[in-house]
């Protein structure tokens, strides 16, 4: 007897994904409203971005901002204490964010309110780089005490990135990493990404970022 | 007309992965051999760790190696530097490993040379948590750069861990890391939970860990 069918669950999930994704895209755009979705590992430093952007961006573009953890609501509160319009999604387990989640915290936002909207991923190097969540740039942040061999260890993520944001500059010199190192690696990856290099503790290189990223929504939004 | 099953992928990816991990324990057992799954946050300190852990128990455990990467043999090339028999696990985009893939590894190593194997899994907090390697022991590192909430957000593997290596001591005082805040966060998940503090690049504290070390592989491997 011949197999009937063979299913390839992962392949399924991520075309059904795709689908919701530029769905989602879609309506963002009809609404005149721009995503960024802000991966990285654990305590690289996402939240520290977003709140300094926040404060920068504040009285230029309204922003919101879909959070999402596996459990807890801290970085949610440390959010909307700067008066965005926050909310959280706890995934209860999964390890990064897919459209239908986002779709649910966008659901609870009101558009015609915003011009920018932040997913903050679930911190993970490795499976939110696989899901399409329906932004319109993919932002990733490597922090300076990481090392500068991950983009030889998680390139996928590395790749689809439009931007990298080099965080934590602070702790430079580092013996475990080199700048010039990371950036050729990163470059060999994907040629088009850009490169930021801040310190949000000690507030450097957070002007050059801001002024791009209002670029990039002033641009989008006036199409 | 009613539903003939319901399939829940997950729970039957995990319960299989379950009753292979208790066949490549129980073949450890038989060959006096332990296995520790080392997982962490990518940049954490997992390859430090082992190399350090590897120059203290020289001469006094034979230690074997199965690297876990999505991609590259960097880690494993520093550690088959130190002279232990090294595998490398290319996982090619999954974000941590099961007992199968650390079954293959196993295989390629001559169990009758070895009393030790690390597992160094896979850098991420979240998915190798969920699955049962086969291992004795399952350790975690939680570098100081990445922050004191951490357990919090990854309430899993902090709850399922033997122990906790704090490294990356060399960074404190941190504002963003109060060691008695973690140890007390830590300790309400998993009040069994053996913890050291330690800096891998200073070489301190290493001692303390490499002596508890080898006193659970002597115990379990005297039985």
């Amino acid at each position: 007897m011949n197999v009937i069918k063979s299913i390839d669950i992962q392949q399924e999930i991520l075309l059904d994904n795709d689908r919701e994704a530029e769905k989602l895209r879609r309506q963002l755009a009809e609404k005149q409203v721009f995503m960024v979705n802000l991966m990285a590992s654990p305590g690289a430093g996402k939240t520290s971005l977003l709140i300094q952007t926040i404060r920068r961006l504040r009285g230029k573009l309204r922003i919101g901002v879909v959070e999402g953890d596996i459990d807890s609501m801290v970085d949610s509160y440390k959010v909307a204490d700067e008066q965005v319009a926050t909310v959280q999604i706890k995934t209860g387990g999964a390890c990064h964010l897919d459209a239908a989640m986002v779709k649910h915290g966008i659901d609870c936002l009101n558009l015609d309110e915003l011009d920018l909207i932040f997913i903050e991923n679930i911190g993970n190097l490795v499976c939110p780089a696989e899901f399409d969540t329906g932004a319109d740039l993919k932002v990733m942040i490597l922090s300076v005490p990481e090392g500068d061999d991950k983009p030889m260890k998680y390139p996928l993520i590395f790749s689809v990135c439009d931007a990298l944001v080099i965080n934590k500059t602070d702790y430079l010199p580092d013996p475990g990493f080199n700048p010039d190192a990371l950036v050729q690696h990163v470059r060999r990856l994907n040629p088009n990404i850009e490169i930021f290099s801040l310190s949000c503790r000690q507030e450097i290189g957070l002007d050059t970022w801001c002024d791009w990223l209002e670029r990039k929504v002033t641009v989008k939004c006036s199409c």
